[in-house]
């Protein structure tokens, strides 16, 4: 294609409202055009990346037998009330009421239609596992739609339905989805990470995530650089010091604490390191008694991990006044020595492990140093994992440290097992004649969000690089003076001519720019290779080259500048 | 494909509901599936037939420079506020309010958001022509959804804008698109027509239906087989007699017709030909006078053609009151010999060169015959075109004849001039300076009804018959006992590999079921080509050879089937 039936419109600065370098640069690279609130126009440009995506996609999910089909985006509230989720969705769901006063939304998700088209479909386990996936606009009525098409209201979004009929099935099914996912980022060319996720509203058991990694990420994430092992911060094991107790060094003794209430200025005052203390967490635990958490002066408590202890569950921190009535104490010199028999001590993994450790003394300005468990105060009542990961910790795997990072959300599967179809009535006949419910799995991935994701993890002060999978066009040649130089148009046109006839998705910038407009155009919109045209260099029978990932300009024969382009894109 | 890894769903009947062959077939074939009124899911099959449409679309619009984004589906009501379509645009339109009570509606058609994006993005005529293009799921919310995909709700369109620097231009990108649509319904293989229509409630100047011509369309046109020429019956010419009008050769006398009030009755009764008589048809035109128009015996008036004669403009039929006053004779013995003077009469061509006709004599049960222009009554004030075309009148365009069809509308291409951009302000600036608004063009094509249109135009009592361009698939292998013969498996193995290798789309039926059901299977779905393989002639080495479309069954040596087949494709 040639810029000049190609529309590029470029801009020097991003809208002020743009915030996200992605957004930022979607929008001064033309890739999206605002219409109104979390609504963007696909420009030309931006649709060619949206469709490699696509393109993508859609071959893996093929290539799992799943099978692609087309659902309305408008569905009657019916089906939706039949689940429930009619009135449990909340105001994300866009409401419809149509001429004849029947009530419609705009699909947020596709679960109970798909639901509705197996139970009249699939009737005997000869049809199961099926498999079925579409790729079309939705529509979310986020409160504050922002940050582009990386959370608009109408976005593009893969998404599969699976049903099976046993468990077993579903997980082998699952799992074909979660390779194909990994497939497709692979394939995309994006640093990602499949995580453990909780299932959240769409429920059922058993989820993943799958992110992009980039700092511009909402998710926290652990993942081993050495091995595949990945999950969101919330969810990922600390697991327990291999090394045995040390055996106690030191006596009890008090360390006079007049403003220091935390760990960290603890530690200051008394010159040791952080991971000598342990801080204290009161609480009021689900069945109502109260209970104290101990977590190691640098860690920090992991609420989901604590809620799964045993009688925790929706524990609530503890107030003030709880506080000083247990402990007659302020908070900031609490500890868990000495305190009443009947208060609950779970300590973190690493705490119990540690010896001759900092806790406050429960009188004010005071903590008391070389307390060691079993000798100053009974063993914990409970020992489990209850903090967040830290960088450096061992990963769970057993293959190497953890390491954290930002991520992108992209993909989400879920193991729905009957939830829909139970309440839906989707019933197939088993071996045995019986009905049963299907078992069911539903997989999405984020299309148009991905585009902003992997600009997210690529890009420079020059603007977007894409991975070559994402490139809206392979290879840029610019002609430096297409209109006018006889040498400069016959030359750009035949290597045009000779990289479309070899297959390359090249774009021939055959404008009426400066140099530096087209330069700072292809950069910005990020197209992997490029290959530049002038009448200095083509007097020594030359043309330049430059890759946008970085690297030094290369002069190049012209004769031979179509293998070396070929060669960089093999 | 295999069918065990595509889902096939065929039913035996269509529910009742279904009127249309299109309709019923595609519910049988299992193409779509209803999910509410004008809401229809593409299944797997039928969206392997909607994405063939779009790719050659997509392919003829980008031939024609035409460039593809994609516009959000929903849209703020304050774009639609500035052409004043947010109120005209009626109850077709799905409004929506969304959680902050802002107004949007589900676009049933985008002229209004591309204006928005022109009006931002295109400057200057440099910048111009440009033609934008999108193909996406629009909604209309008809009051009475039918015919399944020909008349559904949510339906997939092909739109396309452009935007012009002067009406020159405009018109040379209309001949463009004209030509692209012509292109586009060629390589679909179906039988169509491009006719002249008037532009209804897109507005602007001058545009063209595209028809498929089929017995079930809601549109009668007129066309000549020998050439291009095609047009709506309402605009359709019909041309003057060439010959001259004869000269009297009866004179002038009373016919009794005690019960005789049509031309028809009256023939009847003379023994003539309905074509020696005249009907006389009262009106009163848009200025208010008393007009009487001349119609032959056998012909129709045409009311838009009647409506653009000098001074009649929005005319009405005259009550039976106001024909009794002017006349003194009830309806159906009127004619225009001795009326008064001051009744304009208006003759279609035909009339004014008939002689020795016959007419009502303004007197209760009596006709006259043999009346003659200039002899018997004045010559008529106003001879004009004012009835609709019969078969067999000679085509306007002076190559043929014309016959009438009727036609399904699947495209519309409108030149809309500067009825948004002048609306929206959508302008640019000129060579001389100044701002103009961009001359704007638009163009439909309705991606998913093309599809049932393509069935209604093709079709027998076994079900669909697809062009090639359409089809699921180019070619079935119809393994009979596949599950049972190693024989059988071994050679449709072979045969499939060896059909996928040569880049066919085939589908090797695979399933283990009765031939019958997959004979009927394979052609209710419409596949042009059928291969059987089943033990009883592979024992002779053969297989057999089938075309959808008819013809006999033909024995194949096995090892010359694939040749065959790619010969039959070619």
């Amino acid at each position: 294609m040639r810029t000049s039936q190609l529309y590029i419109s470029t801009l020097k600065e991003a809208p002020s409202e743009a915030e996200l370098i992605s957004h930022k640069l979607m929008l001064r690279a033309g890739l999206i055009k605002k219409l109104g609130s979390g609504l963007y126009t696909w420009m030309p440009l931006g649709l060619k990346v949206l469709r490699k995506v696509e393109a993508i996609v859609r071959d893996e999910m093929n290539k799992a037998g799943a099978q692609e089909l087309l659902m309305p985006a408008v569905q009657p509230a019916e089906l939706w009330q039949e689940t429930g989720r009619w009135d449990l969705f909340g105001p994300q769901m866009l409401k419809i009421t149509d001429r004849h006063d029947r009530n419609f939304c705009f699909g947020p998700t596709h679960e109970e239609v798909i639901t509705d088209i197996a139970r009249t479909e699939l009737r005997s386990y000869k049809q199961l596992p099926a498999n079925f996936y579409q790729i079309q606009v939705k529509f979310r009525d986020e409160i504050r739609p922002r940050f582009g098409v990386m959370r608009a209201r109408e976005f593009t979004m893969k998404d599969a339905y699976s049903f099976d009929a046993s468990f077993e099935g579903l997980q082998v099914t699952y799992g074909k989805m979660h390779q194909a996912y990994s497939n497709v980022f692979t394939r995309l060319g994006l640093k990602f990470r499949a995580v453990a996720a909780d299932s959240g509203a769409i429920g059922g058991d058993g989820s993943h995530e799958f992110h992009v990694l980039a700092d511009a990420g909402e998710d926290l994430l652990a993942y081993c650089p050495d091995s595949d092992f990945a999950a969101n911060v919330e969810l990922a094991e600390a697991l327990a010091p291999t090394a045995p107790r040390a055996a106690p060094t030191e006596a009890l003794r008090d360390v006079d604490t007049p403003k220091q209430t935390t760990c960290e200025d603890v530690a200051k005052l008394m010159e040791i390191g952080i991971e000598k203390t342990v801080k204290l967490i009161a609480l009021v635990a689900g069945d109502g008694r109260f209970v104290i958490a101990l977590i190691r002066g640098d860690h920090s408590l992991n609420e989901v991990k604590l809620s799964k202890v045993d009688g925790i569950g929706e524990f609530r921190f503890a107030t003030d006044e709880e506080i000083r009535a247990k402990f007659n104490c302020p908070p900031g010199f609490l500890g868990p020595v000495g305190i009443a028999a009947d208060i609950q001590v779970i300590a973190d993994r690493t705490v119990a492990a540690m010896s001759d450790f900092v806790v406050g003394a429960n009188k004010p300005k005071l903590h008391i140093a070389g307390v060691n468990w079993g000798r100053d105060l009974p063993e914990p009542h409970v020992v489990a994992d209850i903090r967040n990961v830290v960088a450096g910790d061992p990963s769970p795997d057993g293959k190497g440290s953890i390491e954290l990072c930002r991520g992108i959300e992209v993909g989400h599967i879920f193991q729905l097992r009957t939830k829909y179809s139970a309440a839906m009535n989707c019933l197939f006949v088993n071996e045995n004649n019986q009905q049963e419910p299907m078992e069911m799995g539903c997989y999405g991935i984020g299309v148009s969000r991905i585009v902003a994701a992997a600009i997210e993890q690529n890009y420079d002060q020059r603007g977007i690089i894409f991975t070559p999978a994402l490139a809206p066009f392979a290879v840029a040649v610019v002609a430096v003076g297409y209109h006018k130089s006889e040498a400069v148009k016959a030359a750009a046109d035949k290597m045009y001519a000779e990289l479309v006839a070899a297959g390359v998705d090249v774009l021939l910038d055959d404008r009426n720019e400066r140099p530096g407009v087209m330069f700072a155009d292809m950069e910005l919109i990020g197209i992997p290779h490029r290959v530049t045209i002038g009448d200095k260099v083509l007097a020594d029978g030359q043309v330049e080259y430059v890759a946008r990932a970085g690297g030094e300009m290369q002069k190049i024969a012209l004769g031979e500048a179509v293998a070396f382009v070929q060669q960089q894109l093999a």
